[in-house]
């Protein structure tokens, strides 16, 4: 109490005048003017959503050029482009084009359709990026994951091994439909939408996800013919053991885990020795052409060793007329196109993001949005399938010193080439070298440290993470993704429904009330009870909700209280958190203080937002409890109730 | 700047003296104990939600008895009731019965079964609650809504016309889970699902509702033998455009007009003196009695008035073997009944609430709940369709002075009687007199007050409300509920996904620091930035937006201030609204932290919260930007920016 009385001496210097101070800043309170309508901030948030930029102002003449130079930044830093730069981009490209062709050629294994579309994923995408995308180190191709996710989502529509060319075009028309979404989402700048998977989320679908496309992987390891189609952890293994007693060839496996073993040997080498960063980068091209050598000079392909085969070489055919938008399938291609692209874009900005951040530019995911969404929708009509930026590529590229997005350029060439003169050479490439190559990517994308950091920081974000993992791992990769969403918005609607109140104290010897539970400190006023509803909205979901808390903290208090000190004589609610309220939020407030006043206890309510005063004043709430009950702080209202208690 | 270094000097005598309160008060933030772990927030929460009364103890002997008073109130108030109380409970449940026979067979009519099934109801379901219901004015039976909400859905999986005794079936079966679901809601304590609908959904799905039932009694009101099954506007008024064409008989409507004018003539002198309030409550009974009588004379059956004809007789039969649970339609019977017990608990509890506060008591939503299912579970059992509590019966057995609930039982005895003994005389009742009864029964559905307050008051409640009523009007009433429910829901998300952020000034002559758009008579100090996020958390769904929301009013500013005094140096990041964070939230806290950085800016924390300080250490986020730049309050932020500013 002594503090308190302090206080009051410390602000005013009489009674009378902190009284005045006191309704002189309520009256602030009550006359502040009208807030925006909700038209006027809705037609705000659209204008700023789709045109962010209005109010910047161009001198007139350099307008068109800033609008290419925006569309495709090549034109932009292409003006200072040196030849010292382009060095490092060769070099940088040359290491980036002898890990992507091992690897789209495995990747398109993984999305079961033949080797030359991977290759042609890595030519015509990273083009069209390198002239409309603004990242300097991303490596743009055919992805783990994407390719996992198309297999197994278009396999429940098409069967690949029956009925291949349907597949094909299929595969085509979701790539079609991802480009176009992601190309729209960017133009009407909808990049939130990327943020719909949280970041716990993530971690768990990517760490489910390399699982399950390792499991996929023992399909080409152990050189099973007949596999499961599903791609559930339980059905898989079963597949495995069955295959185990019938048709397992362990020369396969021989070659592959021994290659597999010299890559990651590779690789450790590479993270001791920062210098020999490309013995990694180059070790899978090296293992495709021993292997090869090795089949083609031993023949072992006869003796059960399974090969790659038929390969079409040649540049990427035209693929216009296989997009299909009439069949029964559309509907569903549009669904998984959806899918692809909100995660190919998730992945595509979070490896951007995170390297241009070390090397210190800013990108902006809209534009970003714009280049990928082009960049796939021409890939469908070039036979590619859908790309994104690739994290252990662009990893590469970066430790190869590349210095703008020609790494990608000469990355494409050099692929191109590949295609042109040397597809025969790859027709005794053993299969088992191919699923090593993705087996050895995949630690990359499980980030147990990340996990670990999840859980010491929020235990039920870790549980979102946990979700998505399981929920890939034995569900399939939508009902993982589904889960992983469904918790993330749960969680938000779960906190909006039973938000906490807490009971607030002063601290000694300011003016500042505090939550008594988290700083000891703080001591309540004795006859009063000051409560905050830890929520930002009091609306139909919580209203009754919080009501009951109140007034159930408020009968605890008085029991308390009346064996103690004295009565309850004044609830402070401190609204100084709740941003908006609506029509059944202001009758809960309506019935507290009636069933406040029953029990001979007044309301005061401190603080109120904009929002909410002015509804407040609408629905007459204001006229209800008194003019003189609405305060500004709570020191205020603490003081109005003592003197109040004083002339009792 | 002069009012704010009269602040300084009034908290304390010296600079110093203020810098080692400022760390003193930081000091409590940081060392501040931990929160409880969230296992123990979700287990107290569950218990709470299923044992709300663990903690109160009572002496051993009474706790049987006082278990069974709690679970049959009767026991309790019966042994106090007395001879006086009867007299006036007789009154009003004769009066009840007066006005419940008739719209029991209008109902019944709109729910497409048989007249009898309607009185049925108003026997077994009002004896149930008067045993276990806690409300003394609630009057329990059929309800125009719940009718219609029977018909409309269970006509989709069932045809009445053609196949009445699957379609009865189908009714008892979704009875049975309407029970058995609120009796479930009412043991689990769920009864906040009830606020899943806004009270602004409500009171625009009761008027939609109104309308919908008011068309469908054009059919009775006309005489027309071919109708619709769709409930929507626009297909009944179709019906009945085409049905003028070809069979609209004029009697039937100059009936039904005539009498519907004569019931609306008491209800008007009912409501200019309360004395007489039991002529509106007869009028329905007495324009049966009086029409019946007119067309027995009249022979006018013959002349084209519609008539109920069939009527059987009798006590409720048993109806435990109609119930099915293994057909076809036992999902959507769930899942109709699920909508059914939401919609009739969500009317019941407000009914009942409204005239328990007029009387002064309270009554305990989970133990109604509980009531309720029983009620119907037993209903199901004995030929009865859903019951819950009407509004306009309750009014009138409120008007008619009831003490207790045996005018309920009262009530069930008289209808009783009439279904032994007087149905007989029902056969010449004209079907225009039952649909004149129930249009009379519907402008108290409709509350247009209510609407024009939910306007004045919030104007995206007031959407919300709209769309339930054209959703019930034009749609269906399934798409009119669906339709409030997620926009009620979504407005939740969208405000947690697109938060708003404001600038912060101080209040002249306080530490007060408010919204200087709200407060214009607040200051902002030059050189720092105060802003507060507007969101009850920073999560995945929303932090990229607050990031890029902040780094964008901290460019804002700094154009402003470059061309004014000077540099913007601090930027103040109030989070006193912030209740919670996940790791999205704090890693685009880093980022913004890095960024502004990069441009010369501090950044300073003010209030976490409890959570949120936890989670900020855990994940080292306060190591990052430094312990001294976390403040308690915002105007020892503002001190210390304004100290750096002087070394600078």
């Amino acid at each position: 109490m002594e503090s308190q009385q302090l206080d009051v001496n410390a602000a005013a210097p009489a009674p009378t005048a902190a009284a005045t101070g006191r309704s002189e800043r309520a009256k602030w309170l009550l006359t502040c003017p009208d807030p925006p309508a909700p038209w006027h901030e809705l037609f705000t948030s659209i204008k700023d959503t789709v045109l962010p930029h209005a109010k910047t102002k161009h001198p007139r003449p350099n307008r068109p050029l800033l609008f290419l130079q925006g569309l495709f930044p090549i034109l932009k830093w292409g003006r200072n482009y040196k030849a010292t730069k382009f060095k490092n981009d060769l070099l940088a490209g040359l290491t980036l084009a002898s890990l992507c062709i091992p690897q789209s050629i495995g990747y398109a294994n993984l999305a079961k359709v033949d080797p030359q579309y991977g290759l042609y994923t890595s030519v015509v995408p990273p083009l069209v990026y390198a002239v409309m995308g603004s990242s300097r180190e991303i490596a743009i191709g055919p992805v783990a994951v994407v390719s996992l996710l198309l297999s197994a989502m278009i396999s429940k529509v098409v069967d690949p091994s029956a009925d291949p060319a349907t597949y094909l075009r299929t595969v085509f028309t979701v790539t079609f439909f991802t480009g176009s979404f992601q190309a729209l989402f960017g133009l009407f700048r909808l990049g939130f939408l990327v943020d719909f998977l949280s970041h716990a989320a993530l971690v768990g679908f990517m760490g489910g996800a390399a699982i399950v496309i390792g499991l996929q992987q023992l399909k080409g390891l152990l050189g099973i013919t007949h596999f499961t189609s599903k791609t559930d952890a339980i059905s898989v293994l079963h597949a495995v053991v069955k295959a185990f007693h019938q048709q397992w060839s362990p020369l396969n496996s021989v070659l592959g885990c021994s290659f597999l073993i010299f890559i990651l040997i590779t690789r450790f080498i590479g993270q001791r020795k920062r210098k020999l960063f490309w013995l990694p980068a180059m070790a899978p091209l090296l293992s495709v052409i021993l292997s090869t050598l090795i089949v083609y000079l031993t023949k072992a392909d006869r003796h059960g060793i399974k090969i790659v085969k038929h390969f079409k070489g040649g540049l990427n055919p035209i693929s216009v007329h296989e997009l299909t938008f009439g069949g029964p399938h559309v509907g569903e291609a549009a669904k998984i196109g959806l899918i692809c692209a909100l995660i190919a874009l998730t992945e595509a900005i979070a490896v951007g993001r995170s390297f241009a951040s070390i090397k210190g530019y800013h990108l902006d995911g809209n534009k970003e949005m714009v280049a990928m969404g082009f960049m796939n929708i021409i890939g469908s009509l070039t036979s590619c399938y859908a790309a994104t930026g690739s994290f252990s590529r662009t990893a590469v590229n970066y430790s190869a010193g590349c210095e703008t997005v020609v790494s990608n350029i000469v990355m494409a060439i050099t692929v191109m080439i590949c295609l042109l003169f040397f597809t025969k050479l790859l027709y005794y490439t053993p299969l088992a070298i191919l699923a090593s190559i993705i087996l050895s990517a995949l630690p990359g994308l499980i980030d147990l440290n990340e996990a670990y950091n999840i859980w010491k920081v929020d235990k039920l974000d870790f549980m979102v993470c946990l979700a998505a993992f399981f929920g890939v791992l034995f569900g399939s990769v939508e009902i993982g993704l589904l889960v992983a969403v469904v918790i993330s918005f749960g969680k938000i609607i779960v906190s909006s429904i039973k938000p906490s109140t807490e009971v607030l104290g002063r601290l000694p010897g300011t003016e500042l009330f505090c939550n008594i539970l988290q700083y000891p400190a703080a001591t309540k006023p004795s006859g009063i009870l000051i409560t905050r509803i830890n929520s930002g909205t009091i609306c139909f979901a919580n209203a009754s909700f919080i009501l009951e808390r109140i007034l159930r903290s408020a009968a605890d208090e008085n029991n308390k209280q009346e064996s103690g000190k004295g009565r309850l004589q004044v609830l402070v609610l401190d609204m100084t958190n709740v941003m908006n309220i609506d029509t059944s939020g202001i009758h809960a407030l309506e019935e507290l203080h009636q069933k406040l006043i029953a029990r001979g206890i007044q309301l005061a309510l401190v603080n109120p937002k904009w929002q909410v005063i002015t509804k407040m004043k609408a629905a007459k709430f204001v006229e209800k409890i008194g003019a003189e009950w609405v305060f500004l702080s709570i020191g205020d209202a603490v003081d109005a109730s003592l003197a109040l208690k004083m002339t009792c």
